[in-house]
Formats: structure tokens, C-alpha cells, sequence
């Protein structure tokens, strides 16, 4: 055997989602927006010759909305490849201690990737019989904090006062929030920022924005962990994100009364859509985010899951420890969610008349 | 001092090249194409809507689009974030030995930042006086190997012999040829790769293809490597490519007669533009880009460059040992070249007068 083969970094090799190709598929399976985004994003013409030149590596237009939009100066933005760039990046930067960084059991399934990939030791406290972040748990010595808030797959969003609790005991650690999901529920840790230079908030275009297919992540801190987090992609890449992506995302901040009224609608779906799996004997995780977590009292998830991929309907099924028995349920829109509870009601019916 | 500040990692602030925002500036100083993208890419239709699902994690449209236009396999071709992605990923794959890489004194100036990034020892053997390799330094215990050719700031291709050679000799290494440039000139090192599965090749659409503002980058090998590669990457960030970039770069792959007219032109105008230079008193080295590396016989570059800056003409200049009197200009259009030689030959002519 050559050796350089040696020399290969190993990791666990990770398989991308399922991607079904069909047209006529229901996708609930990845917590993508069902809405198209901006119709300003869809609107804006953009040059074409334009892309023979670089783009702006501080991608400025871009910082600068997000900046305005949050009330913080750009020097506190960070914008990255969709918040897995900007997490990976955090990661490598923040995260450089012998001591182990902490995030919990059930939690955003790249935490413990990235923590492989750059070699950084991890303990994992496992969160309470409800699914609930026990802080207790993160009153220790620690090289760096992460969780994402609300958590997922859960949809659970923890109370500010605990991720303050959390903040007050950790002056020595870097915390990140990861608020992929927060807009569809519950008050961000950016109202606080002011009060710990030690938090790293963290967010995305995926969700709320309807703008997956362009990736954008960014990070909201203060001037100097932004800084270091420049220096470091500075080090990787001078230029992350492409023309379309600095163009329409900055246009996508602007839109303020589109942004709410998907995400009024996004909420709206996923309140009827939890009394109506509650009926059909499921119970449900509070969710505050764009997706429901549901195990049914009596059919095992698994089960379900596969059933509802045969129809065309694809969700998401976790065959993890004590998770094995929920599926995960992207919201779409009411009429997807209509087709997903006709399915559910016929498929329970026949099932427990067998 | 709050203790987290130990825990992020140092890296030498990087600081981006210049981008003049004026519009009547000649920009010389990036390598990037005077000329749009195909035209095909300035038709193509893509639907906005879809920016609200996830891009397909394998880029499969473009990657079989690579595959096909460089008679290989699919599983034979990564595609990244620009050649910057591909290449910091690699080094990430690749290069995880306790024994140094090896790179050229003078190359690609991202190579010594992301061995530091990655904490990845290194040795740089020295060009000779004519700035070429000296392929015998490359024959020693090593951890990996990579440079480009043509070489950057050089301009200056080694021959597939001088590639061979060092391949042959380093069965145990894995060696990455960084062939941003080689469009504009010279044999491409893939015209061997079914000889040496030890063998890298990384190419870019961000200058023949005049696509930099998308950020495109690929490498072909074994599909071994390129399984490495790609398990890296998913362990970093699923999605890197956006779904314009994914589209867009396809187009632009299937536009072969614009491409070859394209390169053409600016390879036309390099050979007239060093013509020019020598007649104004400068040494060229022999350039296989898309930029020539010239020096004056009397007027320091340093002077040259900052007073073409003066005049809005951008070229690069590099304040390091045995280059510093050296310009980098790149090749824009006729009519931009035209105007640099006027603006050279009334500033030497006032030069020498005084």
C-alpha cells in the first residue's frame, strides 16, 4: 500500500439527505420554506458580465443590510457558504482549547462532524426526559459552548433566562446560539448581546428566508470575535460568497413585510397541523420552529415514515437512541399538510384495524 | 483577560487585494477575464423560486458536465467553492503527516496561510535564478507536494517531463497540481493522470472561463482521492455550491467555441502586450497565463506601480524578497493594454529625463 494513503485525513463519511427527484413529491424532510422567496430577490436584475470580476471579499452590500436590520455595526457581522460555513468556521476558530467543548446529547447533527474534522475533545450532556437543556450540565469547565436555540430536531426553544444562566457561568467560554429556527418562534439572544462579549449568535437564509438554494449564513458578535473569525476565512477563502449571493440576500433583508407574512404563515400551518396529528394520536414537542417532532402512541415511527415515502410524502426519521421513535415534519403548506394528515388518518385506520 | 481569548486560534490577518470601486479604472491586478461569461450564461433562464430548496449536495449536473468535457469519471471530479476551496479543502484531505510539505519559495501566496491554518509543517525549496523549479529539491521524505503550473506570480509553465519526474520519484506522496492558468498555455497534467493515482489536478472557471464573481473550482483524480475529498467536505458543510453556481457553470462548460475564442484573444493580446514591454525596456518572463511578470531595466516597480495607480491602473506588485522588483499585470483587452503602454511610455520617457 502507498503511503500516502496514511496521510489521509479520516472521517466519518457523511451521506447528504435524501434529495427526491419527482415533481409531484411532498418534501418535508429538510425544513426548507414551502414559499418562493422575495419577490424582490425574484425581480432584481442582475449582470451577468459582472461575474468575470471577483466579488467583494468583505461582501459589504450584504454585511451592511444585515447590519442595519439588526442594529449592530458591521464590524459585528459575519457572513458565510449558509450557517454551516459560518458554524464550521466558529468552530475552527473559537473552539481551540485541550478542554472539551459542550453540547447536548440530542442536538444539530454537524456539531460532533466538525468537532471530528478539527480534532476538538467534545462531552455531549444529555438533555432531560422532556427533551429539555438541563444548564446545570454546562456549570463546568468547558473549552467552548454550543447549542442551538430552539434546539433540534426537538423545535424546543429555551428561555432567554436560561442561555443568560448560562452566559453568567461561562465568562471563561465562547457560547454560540444557533438560532437557525428562531424566527419561527421565541426571542432572539441578539437582545442581549450587548451584555456578553463572550456570545456568538448564529444565523440563516435557509429557513425563514426561503433562500436555501443560495447559501447564506451569518454570525452577529462582537467586533473582536468577528474580527478573528474574518482573519481565520481570510486564511481559507478571500471569496466565500458569489455574486447572486451577496446581490440577493442583500435584496432579501429589505423585504421586511414578505419575511413576516411567510413566517405568519409557516406558524399558522404548524398550529393546525399539531392539533390535527394530536387527534390522530400523536404527541407532539412544543415546537417553536418550522418543523413538528412527533411520535404516535401506538405505530412506530419507522413504520410511518416508510409508509409515508412510499405515497410520496417524505419526512424525517432519525434511527438514533431515544429519538428512534419520532419522525420530523418540515412544515409545507396547508395544502401539503393536508395531504400528509389525509394519509396519516387512512394509514392509522388501516393500521389499527390490523 | 477573560480566558476564551486563549482559546482562538491566531492566524496572520490576511488582507484582500485592492478592489477599486471608480468605474473608469483598468484593472490589472487579479487575473481576471477582460471578457463575460459564454453567452449562455447570460441567457440562461433560472427559476428564482427554487432558491427556497437546497442545492444538490453533489452538484451532480455540473460535476457530469466536468466528467464529460474531460473524458473522466463522475466519481473523478470534486467540484468547490473556487480553486481557494478546493485547494484548502485538499491540504485538509491530504496533507495530514508529521514530515513537511514542499511548495516553491515563490508561488501561489495561499499555501504557506493555510499550512499555518491547519498547522501543517512545510518547506520551500527556492526557484532558481530563472525563477524555474529545481524538480531534484522535490526529491526527499516529504508529507505532500504542490504547486502550480504555470506557476503564480511567474507565469512560467515546466514541462509534463520536470511533472513526471517528480511523481515518479514520490510514489509516497500525494502531489496536487494547482492548474489555475493552464488554459492560457502549456499540457495539461491530466493528460497522465490515469499514469499516477498519487496525482491531483485543480482547475478554476474563475479565469478562462470569466467566472470568478461565482466561485467555481474543481479537482480530477482517482476516484479514491476524490472520494476522500469529498467525505471531507461533507463533514464541513453538505452544501457548499449554490444552485446558481451549480447551473450557471454547467452552461458555461457546454460553450466550448466562446471559450476557446475567448482564451484566444487574451493569449493574442499577451503575445503583442510583452512585445510592447520589451521595446519599453522591460524583461517578461515567459508567461503561460493570463498576466505577464516584467521587470525594468532602470525604474524600480514599486514607482511604476503606484504611479499607474495614479493614473487608475491597477496592476499588482509584491513587496517580498527577490520579486520586489518585479510587476504582475494581467491581460485585459486590447484597448486596456493600449492605454498601459501609452501611460509606460510617457512616464519612462519623463522618467529617464530626469
Amino acid at each position: 500500500m502507498a503511503s500516502w494513503r496514511e496521510n489521509i485525513r479520516q472521517v466519518e463519511p457523511y451521506v447528504p439527505g435524501e434529495q427526491p427527484k419527482a415533481a409531484d413529491v411532498i418534501k418535508l424532510n429538510t425544513n426548507e420554506n414551502p414559499y418562493g422567496p422575495s419577490p424582490r430577490v425574484r425581480a432584481l436584475n442582475l449582470d451577468r458580465n459582472l461575474l468575470r470580476l471577483y466579488p467583494d471579499p468583505t461582501a459589504a452590500t450584504l454585511v451592511e443590510k444585515l447590519a442595519e436590520y439588526h442594529h449592530v455595526k458591521p464590524e459585528q457581522v459575519f457572513v458565510g457558504v449558509g450557517s454551516d460555513d459560518v458554524l464550521a468556521m466558529a468552530f475552527l476558530t473559537y473552539f481551540n482549547s485541550e478542554k472539551p467543548i459542550l453540547f447536548p446529547d440530542i442536538t444539530y447533527s454537524f456539531y460532533d462532524v466538525w468537532a471530528q474534522l478539527y480534532k476538538i475533545p467534545y462531552e455531549r450532556p444529555a438533555l432531560n426526559h422532556d427533551f429539555r437543556l438541563v444548564k446545570e450540565d454546562y456549570y463546568r469547565e468547558n473549552g467552548g459552548i454550543v447549542f442551538p436555540n430552539p434546539n433540534a430536531p426537538t423545535g424546543i426553544y429555551e428561555p432567554l433566562e436560561t442561555i443568560e444562566e448560562i452566559l453568567r457561568r461561562n465568562p471563561d467560554s465562547i457560547v454560540i446560539i444557533d438560532e437557525a429556527y428562531i424566527d419561527f418562534g421565541g426571542t432572539s439572544a441578539l437582545t442581549i448581546l450587548d451584555q456578553y462579549e463572550n456570545l456568538v449568535v448564529v444565523r440563516t437564509f435557509s429557513k425563514s428566508r426561503s433562500m436555501a438554494g443560495l447559501r447564506i449564513g451569518y454570525a452577529i458578535s462582537s467586533p473582536e470575535l468577528i474580527a478573528a473569525l474574518n482573519n481565520v476565512k481570510y486564511s481559507y477563502n478571500s471569496y466565500t460568497m458569489n455574486l447572486p449571493s451577496i446581490m440577493l440576500g442583500a435584496e432579501s433583508i429589505q423585504d421586511e413585510e414578505y419575511f413576516q407574512s411567510t413566517v405568519g404563515k409557516v406558524v399558522a400551518t404548524r398550529e393546525w397541523f399539531v392539533k390535527a396529528l394530536d387527534e390522530l394520536g400523536f404527541t407532539c414537542l412544543p415546537s417553536s420552529a418550522n418543523f413538528v417532532f412527533a411520535t404516535h402512541s401506538c405505530i412506530p415511527a419507522k413504520e410511518i415514515f416508510e409508509a409515508a415515502k412510499k405515497r410520496g410524502i417524505y419526512v424525517r426519521y432519525f434511527d438514533l437512541p431515544r429519538i428512534d421513535h419520532y419522525l420530523r415534519i418540515s412544515i409545507g403548506t396547508d395544502e401539503d399538510m393536508r395531504r400528509f394528515v389525509e394519509f396519516l388518518r387512512e394509514y392509522i385506520g388501516h393500521a389499527s384495524q390490523e
